[in-house]
């Protein structure tokens, strides 16, 4: 299958490292491309064929604007994977701490390494950019002989820097689940799995007394796993909320099926996010 | 009450405007802290008596950082409040669009502002930076003829800059929640309010089968409203799970006492943030 996968961000950036791990005969057909609503967009006019999003993060939650995303447009997905998030001070080869006066990244990835840049670059001056992958294709340009930047493998490989410290981030449970996604609605594809997950986001209809509770009995009464709830409260309706919702279990399960048609009862609205196997966690 | 208030960032960030709105009596005894960590620790240490720090966001969900510092601290919600994020161009006096060549903010002001930027800026350099305060703080200090900066209204009077545009960013539905902490356990003060919210943090024991639904039945039995519920995975541990839960009720009603009382039957630990009024929003 010849596919065209996009992802946001540099050459270098987490996500591309994620498409690798999907899709590792397509490397090389990589698509970088700079926001997430672009990236939407290009899935619907069909110039792409798969893109590869970040949903979540251990340390940082849900990205709601993935999520938004999903809901405006018509695609699904087709495979998740958790991938470690992990941290490495990147440089000119042959630079030493002593010769490094500037280290830059995204201001995420500064606060994550501050421990060790206290301790080990106590005089460096400290440079906010705009993504991890960017600061070190940036330096690789400029051949910034003193400059740092924090960045993953990846990149280092893509920009031919050398890695000086590795996993240098304070706390190491730093993971991003990534979701592969194509257009379309959601269906049961030629997926092959132990374990399923099927997604989904809803609203629930108002006046209900306790709708969230009821909405998640449709699926323990069925014994189908909750594996993920998150309510998201629309501001300006302070009783409405948006609920995202991950559980185990197949499109193709009767329970599956019959706990959705429960839920559609009593919601406002349902959308079916995807049914896929239960992914990896890469370190 | 002569009370130093702590906030995390520069004078004029968001955090800074919500302490003036928790505190409005306290004005110049606010006191700016660099970190989450530090501004927890001098809670600790007594030598701040209240700390204001974002919980979430209806942008970009839970700070979860703040969650893990609440779990650690033996710090408690006194307050909370919905704070209305709205970006602005700040300019030295006099500065035309025409003369604009460096736009300057946090990344995630100028992605929120992008549309803006692109329409109305689409030659300047747009340059990321710490903070939105401290992107105007630089700016002024450094006098930059042909810079902007994109921060709050308050940036703007602090730091004597003009507004040039108002609320330029693109989704209006951007508010962040702010809660008032102090030190020791929660208690219920001699705080008065219509509505009371009650936050907790919880782990359910392992192998309870339905764990999560069987946790919210023990609020739902007793008609408890539940007002927000994320589940946080533990990376490592595929089946543990975290939750955040904020349901309305005061902390001396019975039915919320014998709800918490029957959640520890059952939980591996349950964390009692705080008993507060619910709070305002602030547009």
């Amino acid at each position: 299958m010849d596919n065209k996968v996009g992802y946001q961000g540099e050459v270098g950036a987490f996500s591309e490292l994620a498409a690798h791990h999907f899709r590792p005969d397509q490397t090389g057909k990589l698509v970088p491309i700079p926001t997430f609503e672009e990236l939407f967009e290009r899935l619907s006019d069909d110039t792409l064929d798969e893109i590869v999003i970040p949903i979540e993060n251990t340390l940082y939650g849900s990205v709601h604007a993935n999520y938004d995303l999903l809901l405006e447009h018509n695609a699904h997905i087709v495979q998740e994977m958790k991938l470690r998030v992990r941290h490495n001070l990147l440089v000119l080869p042959g630079t030493t701490y002593e010769d490094i006066k500037v280290v830059s990244s995204h201001p995420q990835a500064l606060g994550q390494c501050r421990a060790f840049l206290t301790a080990r670059l106590p005089h460096a001056e400290i440079v906010p950019s705009y993504d991890t992958a960017g600061s070190a294709k940036k330096l690789a340009a400029e051949m910034a002989v003193g400059h740092a930047a924090i960045a993953s493998r990846a990149a280092a490989k893509e920009y031919n820097l050398e890695v000086l410290a590795e996993g240098i981030e304070s706390n190491h449970e730093n993971y991003t689940r990534f979701l592969l996604l194509r257009p379309g609605s959601a269906k049961l594809d030629e997926a092959k799995g132990a374990t399923f997950r099927t997604s989904i986001v809803y609203a629930m209809q108002q006046n209900i007394p306790g709708a969230l509770f009821k909405s998640l009995a449709v699926f323990a009464l069925r014994e189908l796993d909750l594996l993920k709830i998150e309510s998201r409260p629309l501001i300006g309706s302070p009783f409405e909320y948006v609920f995202y919702l991950d559980f185990k279990g197949r499109l193709d399960e009767v329970a599956v099926g019959r706990a959705l048609d429960h839920l559609e009862e009593m919601a406002a609205y349902v959308k079916l996010l995807g049914s896929y196997p239960a992914g990896p966690v890469v370190n």
